[in-house]
């Protein structure tokens, strides 16, 4: 039997307990440059660990995948953050899952605004990165060095993600 | 007397000196995710140093300069790269100047291809963030913590930054 999850609109409130929303939708900001500039300040937490660690700052062109998403596996990387910023202003969905005993719990999905990214929490079990509708760049923040940075878990059953109702793919 | 600086495109090979460009038109990228994404992998040197140092993403929105430009200033940062990569495929100008005995040199423009990127390393001197024609918006890493991470050096004479013939500002 397959459990159909609906995903929600991405706040930082409701993705507090996995990381950090990065959009312009904040308090901390001021301005630079003679005022030429307003600098929206340190939205993400990034975290990096484990041997010979690094940040690492690279782009990945993603392909976008049908919906609903039969979502079969997760992953998390418990040596550090990684954080996604899109390129263009379309929005693409996050799925996070809550840790708990057994493995990731159930998923909870959310669709982001246009110009939100997202930063994943060190060891968040959270869906690869998923593109609505069109091919998507990102420019992402991640943890380099030794180590095995990478866990996969495959549910016994697949979840089904759905976009909200009138979003069009 | 102002001396006229044209800006030229940038490439990896002119700007190697200053910094790194981060786009990917690279050979440095491969498939993941099964195939769905491509990874164009470590684009850029993060550097971070100094007392309580840690990395910082956040999110700059740039007004645009009016062209030609008259570049009286420039800075660097002692303690950390910086690197901006920008959120909308926009070209932007990119302004760095070798370091001389007395400060910094005579300056290199660059006009930026859509969809590129870059950081300067630390320490590099480089103009502040000039978006072309339009607002534009950037996410940003570079570095948080204590101590003073910011010199500025004011010419003596401004140095004019003209956009390359035929460059609809």
């Amino acid at each position: 039997m397959t459990t159909a999850i609906i995903a929600r609109p991405l706040t930082r409130d409701s993705f507090a307990a996995f990381g950090d929303v990065i959009d312009t939708d904040c308090d901390t900001h001021y301005p630079i440059n003679a005022g030429k500039c307003e600098r929206y300040h340190d939205l993400a937490k990034v975290e990096v660990a484990g041997p010979n660690c690094r940040v690492l700052i690279s782009i990945f062109c993603g392909t976008p995948y049908a919906f609903p998403l039969q979502l079969s596996m997760v992953e998390r990387h418990p040596f550090g953050s990684q954080a996604f910023m899109p390129l263009s202003p379309r929005p693409f969905l996050v799925v996070v899952c809550p840790d708990e005993p057994d493995g990731p719990g159930v998923p909870q999905a959310f669709v982001t605004a246009p110009g939100q990214g997202v930063n994943y929490h060190c060891n968040v079990w959270h869906g690869v990165l998923t593109p609505i509708g069109e091919p998507q760049n990102f420019v992402v923040v991640d943890r380099g060095g030794d180590g095995s940075n990478l866990e996969e878990f495959y549910f016994s059953h697949p979840y089904e993600i759905q976009l909200p109702e009138g979003f069009a793919a």
